[in-house]
């Protein structure tokens, strides 16, 4: 079942129209939730970033926060959810082709829920990445429907045998195509400040904060990927792929090439957040 | 009526599935065609565009260019369009949301055309500019239905009271929100190079052919915004708005507030290229 608008329906019946302006204009927002046991996490966080996306966007939220999540939370139990993800997105409406907002236009929400496993395999024994120049806007903190660049570079990475990019400008690393980006180096855990030039990821703020709880030392500032290349430790952080340690950059070993130490004590306390019901790491 | 795939249907009856990758990554390209008396204006330099934006992409058009085009020629004996424009757009096709290609979607296509007269008073008196940061991807000569930064510039000009958006990036003017732009100064004719940073406009095409045609110097080197404020005349170029004066940018006159001789020059010229039946300048 999909939720469209206030209603739920089979994805056969949900009824999009060729003028909504996220078909063609990419003109939206979205988000995407992790549900642990049947249960929303880090509910806050991604509404805040809705809230935030729709401000500067400027697309209205069609309903208040609490009726939103009110209609998730029908959206996972009417889909027997446990373990998972519900992605929702809201576009500007649907009205004729036309570059400036729309007048009458109501916002346009669709979202799902589908079944996925913690990815364990690749938490336990990493993956590889390739570095790329990120070609991506200004504004890489809004979570908007235009994908395309992260889309490219995720099939970039894969065409050349890699799993992830490590996207950067200039040589500095900014994130993933999908992920935030994390190295560590001499004991200190080192990531792109949350500017313009990043997605503020939700499981990234949950890491930092368990590093600080943990006194490991935090370094929100720029790095290259020179740096990258003579890390001790590295890994991504995303809603669906927790913290994935990142073993291989460019075909050159990372530390040790398995997951480092401090690496290991983060995925621990992660997954210490995450409902006992679920498999633990 | 609208062309979805190879068969034609009313608006309400377009099939668009919501894990069709348009909708969710904006993963698509597109075209805007121009119609003047029944016939497609300048298809070759639209097609070719297509092409290269489907290559760039990856993305497998649909059919060959020929049956491609058979089908929007019998759109727009349908609709019995005679002034106005077919809009195609072609995505990856419908498959569960992932970033990669999905391997075994085929791509969807969606037209439709929509009467539209030319628009002769702005061409006769020009507009008003503003200039702001272009914040857009560094792909922006693929034509691709990521436009959400387009529709924020346009936006933003309406806000401040103005027509049109003069983007730049730390000084350097690349084109407008969706068209391209040429200052006049001492004769030469100026215009940002069709490099990455711009979209390969097939009316800026046209035009540079006129130029050339009339004995206008034209020099395609990037030009700053200190340069626009002292030009002698300024226009966009467009396939809906065709050669359309900028009289006036942040405030300031351009020239002395009045379409320049250069520019009407170029319209008329462009104005002989219009099938006669249309309504002339």
């Amino acid at each position: 079942m999909y939720l469209f608008q206030n209603q739920f329906m089979p994805k056969e019946q949900v009824p999009i129209s060729p003028e909504d302006r996220g078909y063609y204009f990419g003109d939206g927002i979205y988000e995407v939730f992790r549900v642990y046991n049947g249960v929303i996490f880090e509910p806050d966080g991604h509404y805040r970033r809705l809230e935030k996306s729709a401000k500067d966007t400027r697309i209205a939220l069609p309903s208040s926060i609490s009726e939103l999540n009110g209609n998730l939370e029908e959206l996972i139990r009417l889909n027997e959810l446990t373990e998972g993800i519900v992605y929702m997105q809201i576009t500007r409406g649907a009205a004729p082709r036309s570059h400036p907002f729309p007048k009458q236009a109501e916002p346009v929400l669709m979202a799902y829920c589908s079944p996925m496993a913690r990815p364990l395999s690749t938490i336990e024994h990493g993956i590889r990445a390739i570095t790329m120049d990120d070609i991506r806007w200004l504004r890489c903190d809004l979570k908007t429907l235009n994908l395309l660049p992260n889309v490219m570079a995720k099939q970039h990475a894969l065409d050349q045998g890699a799993d992830e990019v490590i996207l950067h400008r200039s040589g500095t690393v900014t994130e993933c195509s999908a992920s935030n980006f994390m190295i560590v180096k001499e004991g200190v855990l080192h990531t792109h400040p949350a500017n313009h030039l990043i997605l503020h990821g939700i499981t990234r703020d949950v890491v930092l904060k368990l590093a600080r709880e943990l006194s490991i030392p935090v370094q929100e500032q720029p790095f290259t990927v020179e740096n990258v290349q003579q890390a001790d430790e590295a890994f991504l952080t995303s809603t669906t792929q927790e913290v994935t340690p990142i073993i291989q950059v460019d075909g050159q070993t990372i530390g040790t090439g398995a997951p480092g130490a401090i690496t290991v004590k983060l995925q621990q306390a992660f997954a210490q957040l995450i409902p006992a019901a679920s498999p633990s790491l």
